[in-house]
């Protein structure tokens, strides 16, 4: 094994046991065995990175997204590794730009359930993210303009889905996972509560901040993460994945039953308790605030809060 | 004038006035004075079409779906026109395969919401079918295996969005609607049911039948359409949209509040009185039965209804 440090660079031979050894055995920050797939922004092009140490290195593929990589079946471990970039002048994005689609589950943590008063769900409570919430790490959440009020927070794990997949048995359900990133399931309570489908809550442009990365799912364990949100450093979610009420492996059992899911799906498997409307008095967010997210293994998502430029469009 | 039947072999001269004229001169069926836009499968490969009179013709364009030709802003009725195709001998496809998003709005007929017996919404209900759920005229409706006894029709009208864009004024809201076409939002109404936010009983895959092709806006007026729903030939459901009651251009607004709205977004605009579930004794769909929707002004859709195949995938 390389010593810590020296850089490997790629040059055809397989490199998946080496990199997973690699990161376990040198990285001074505790992101386990396994593989951590980002994307950014180098010389304008966006390209997908390996997590190594304190850099990004690109993997050697034409895609620039996760869905279509996903789906052309390569083993991302065995991609060749390309140029680097340091992490501190990354320009980091969501790790999945443009996926299939954003389905999430509401209500999928007991003391959340129980802290908004509602019954704790028998089936879960799924409603989806229009595609153009999503953003990236250090990207602005916006508070609208006409419903300013009632922004909140969310923090989620979520998952990344590797391969077309339909009917899949709940004890095979790891079988289709890529792995697992960070969401902010930014809601607008009063647009949310306007009605029972939550969805034009959940929806607006920007309210769906995703990264720093995808850690690979081959070796983490998703149902037993802590999960912390911080709002301006304040702690105020803490909570565990060992929560959840339906976990990863019912949430993509149960939406496989009816419908066919793509690789690059994200589905974000819901908050704990802790959002701003049940503090008392409530925490909402304004324009200044700061987002962070950490999942134990993954890492921490940060968003700075601002007003709604002018997005009018026609 | 060319005579009723002659045939335009494009070649590159504006063929948008005469296509017009010619459709509202000649066509035995009553279309109007508007394009009708097919997707179809010719010799293996997917076209986009004309409907003039009981033929395709081919728009010269390399795109093979809406979204991309809208988004490419070019101007259909001047596309000129290529290979022609009988209407009979055409394998029609869904008018646009893989929309951006495809929205639905609950509970938007007064009577439908009545005989549920809910209350009126003051708030459009909306929700996404999940994007695997699109096929075309005659292709077949599943009978899930898992969930057989509630599978239920609904006729909808269905905008299509024709450009970008973010907060449309109500008034301005014709201004990005590149058509209309018709839907069945297909519902397994046990599923529906056992959550508030109703997409696990909406995002069957097969379950968003599309066509036959779109209407464009130009001249239609979309709130005065009869909509007629038959199953083996029996009618189910007959009314108007002018019964909608947040109309076409409400929904656009509403939606475009909250996100951006891409070229070629679906939004079925919510179905009217008379679903089988609310017939005494009710008259779900089972193997076997073929539904037809017909909308004013647009054209038929028909889809048979047929049990699940294997569709495990893993």
């Amino acid at each position: 094994m390389p010593e810590c440090g020296q850089k490997d660079k790629g040059g055809g031979k397989p490199v998946g046991q080496y990199l997973e050894a690699h990161l376990s055995f040198c990285s001074g920050r505790d992101y386990g065995p396994y593989m951590l797939i980002a994307r950014h922004l180098r010389e304008g092009s966006i390209r997908v990175a390996s997590v190594v140490d304190d850099e990004l290195v690109d993997l050697d593929t034409d895609h620039d997204d996760l869905p279509q990589l996903l789906a052309a079946g390569v083993t991302l471990e065995e991609l060749a590794l390309g140029a680097r970039t340091a992490l501190s002048d990354a320009h980091l994005l969501a790790p999945v730009g443009a996926p299939p689609a954003i389905l999430a589950v509401g209500l999928n943590y007991r003391a959340h359930a129980e802290e908004g008063g509602r019954e704790v769900p028998t089936t879960p409570v799924i409603f989806t993210k229009h595609h153009n919430c999503i953003i990236g790490p250090g990207a602005g959440i916006h508070i609208p303009t006409i419903a300013p009020e009632k922004v909140d927070y969310e923090g989620e794990l979520a998952i990344v889905i590797g391969k077309r997949c339909r009917h899949v048995p709940r004890d095979r359900a790891r079988e289709v996972i890529a792995g697992y990133t960070v969401m902010n399931d930014v809601s607008v309570r009063d647009w949310q509560r306007a009605s029972p489908t939550m969805l034009m809550g959940k929806s607006w442009d920007t309210h769906g901040p995703m990264g720093p990365w995808v850690a690979t799912s081959d070796s983490i364990d998703p149902h037993n993460l802590q999960l912390t949100t911080r709002v301006n450093g304040e702690i105020r979610q803490d909570s565990n994945t060992d929560d959840l009420i339906f976990d990863c492996f019912d949430i993509v059992h149960h939406l496989s039953s009816a419908f066919t899911l793509e690789a690059g799906t994200v589905i974000a498997t819901g908050t704990p308790a802790g959002v701003g409307l049940y503090w008392d008095p409530p925490k909402m967010l304004v324009e200044g605030d700061e987002v962070s997210i950490t999942i134990e293994g993954i890492g921490t998502l940060t968003n700075p809060v601002i007003s709604e430029p002018d997005t009018q469009l026609l």
